[in-house]
């Protein structure tokens, strides 16, 4: 039997997906299961997008331009201006979600063995995309004590190497919840410049910002033109993550020319969901007011009733929809199996995800997990009181 | 400046998409340009797949299932059974088009420096995703005096090293439409057998194939299951290019349990155009037959008009909906980018593809060029006469 590759032995599973089987199980038994495990929101589509879509007039359902519909585009452009972020249509490749927007980045400016430095933990598919394209991530450990801000910038400045290419943040942070401030931002600009680096940032969370903050984006930092790249993301903004409609926006020339062949050995984008995404930027503020009060109402919720829970640590998360806990368990990933294998309450459980597989250092966060608040108040609470009632279950066993 | 990858400066143009900006001056200039250069058809999408995204019901755009929704997956399995292929839903990962398909699959078998041995004239983005992936292509030739039929088997086994993984075929041929016999991949099975490889074929011109012709797939041959996997698309099938949608279809569990890790990475393909691929299901058999004879009709005014230009040798297709021609020119890419920026015959122009492009040997083909006979009968006959007038220009003036 001819033998699959060591590239996909190593490929990590996902830590939100890998669970799925268990999931299944449980529903088949009857358990209803709450996905806490996921950054699924069930917040409604913005109709704009969805009647666009039943709208369409389209014959023949063709390509689009590699680089994505040019009216696209030219409209996303005007967002990114609004937002603060100077771009033009020719500055934005289109990808098919924010996957393919990094993995052309990482395509485009790094060769297997280049390092990639992360402050860790991580959105987990970052592993899979670096597996994929043969790239090294280097972390560096972020702590729960402060809410996962930047760790210092000596920490970084340490691990670089002739070898390294980029540093990639997200901001805000899946699976922190953490909100970059400008002033750490600019830390890091200084760094990039100084070793002439690329700075990535994954910032698919922008809109999610809570408690009036303000985010800010690496394309608002001075003089690093030629060194930043954004990833975007449609999913979350406007819960359309059926979509998978994502983007790269950069003012590096060589690295829009060249994620450009890759975009076009794969043809184009979904032509449907950039229909959509069209229509969504006409979505109204209210639309996103009332979204950023409901997952404040979220958060508030989960955070507050996770720290009466004895044991747990949790930090406070500032912006998008996850936060980090920390359990009274040996291990996290054995205790969401047995949620869903051995556990239910009331005919309930809940799915959360482990969180070491949002770490590249083995053996860290082994008893935390991921927890998106994407669910209903009522639920939410519900959740946490089973997640509590489980707890002390699993100690009473082990 | 940061540099950008090795990888992304070798990463190669499409030969079919590397020529738009010229096509745009020229448009810009108000001359026509016939699209001889893609394989986008002008054929309607069938309305039942259309109606299903115009009728649909979701108000939360959700990620899908990874392995693609469960529902598209068991209708795609009865829809293989009926064409010879054995294959339930669980050997089906559903792909964001053939192209993710193909990616998948190479990151699954085969590690940077492997090789895969292909016929050439091959597609053109097999280059691409192998420099994606870091893999070697070696190639065969086939040659134009005899359609492009499958070269002789001593040839493939001479290649053949340790570094080998995998055959690919694409079958029915793009660029070549050359359809291989059941005798041919029964030669290919045995080879496959002896060195212990996988055998890969992209079938995404199954139904396009003329003449009382038939096609067989490689999963029909015997004791082949763990060898064999066919990557698959919607695209070409029911003109549905834009939807994004193809897939791997395998017997072998390894290779679906390392694709599927890849395509958690990514989360999900799009969940607009899994609607419209699952409602394409149910297209009639009149709907492929009026196809079929659209496209016999075209091909063979195609290859009889080519065929009266002198200095011209055209190959016979069998299948899919592309020619090779070999034009009485030094270089076809020259002339190709001269069609569009010097050349107009009553204000139009035609594009194609430079056929050196879906060559991996360099220096070869050069004076060949691809074209898709994907419009109309009458745009057909122009454009065939516009490619002579220009051929008789294009002497005059070299």
């Amino acid at each position: 039997m001819p033998k699959i590759s060591l590239k996909g032995q190593k490929m990590p599973s996902s830590p939100i997906r890998k669970l799925v089987p268990f999931a299944e199980k449980a529903k088949k038994k009857g358990v209803h299961v709450y996905h806490l495990n996921i950054g699924q929101p069930d917040i409604k589509t913005p109709s704009v997008a969805l009647d666009a879509v039943k709208k369409n007039t389209i014959d023949v359902l063709a390509y689009s331009h590699s680089a994505g519909s040019e009216t696209y585009r030219t409209k996303l452009a005007d967002y990114y201006n609004r937002n603060n972020i100077p771009a033009s249509a020719d500055d934005i490749i289109v990808t098919t979600g924010g996957s393919e927007a990094l993995l052309f980045t990482f395509n485009s400016i790094m060769d297997a063995g280049d390092e990639l430095i992360i402050p860790e933990p991580f959105y987990a598919n970052y592993n899979g995309f670096s597996v994929a394209s043969g790239v090294k991530i280097v972390p560096v450990i972020s702590k729960i004590e402060n809410n996962f801000a930047l760790p210092p910038i000596g920490e970084f400045e340490k691990l670089i190497t002739s070898n390294t290419k980029a540093i990639l943040i997200c901001n805000p942070g899946n699976p922190t919840g953490y909100l970059y401030t400008k002033d750490e931002l600019n830390k890091l600009a200084i760094l990039v410049k100084k070793h002439d680096l690329f700075l990535i940032a994954d910032e698919v969370y922008r809109e999610f910002v809570y408690d009036g903050k303000e985010h800010h984006s690496i394309m608002e930092l001075d003089g690093l033109k030629e060194h930043t790249i954004i990833i975007d993301s449609v999913s979350k903004r406007y819960s359309m993550c059926g979509a998978r409609i994502g983007c790269i926006v950069t003012k590096n020339k060589n690295v829009i020319a060249t994620a450009l062949k890759f975009a076009q050995a794969r043809l184009s984008p979904p032509t449907y969901a950039q229909i959509a995404c069209e229509a969504a930027l006409e979505t109204k503020q209210s639309y996103f007011d009332d979204v950023i009060d409901e997952y404040v109402q979220r958060r508030n919720i989960l955070v507050q009733e996770l720290k009466k829970i004895e044991g747990i640590k949790v930090a406070q998360p500032s912006g998008a929809f996850y936060c980090i806990a920390e359990l009274p368990v040996q291990n996290a990933d054995d205790f969401a199996k047995w949620l869903l294998e051995d556990f239910e309450y009331n005919n309930e459980t809940i799915m959360v995800a482990p969180a070491a597989g949002f770490y590249s250092t083995p053996n860290v966060g082994l008893n935390q997990i991921r927890i998106a608040y994407v669910l209903k108040k009522e639920n939410l609470e519900k959740a946490v009181l089973i997640l509590k009632i489980a707890l002390q279950r699993y100690k009473d066993l082990n």
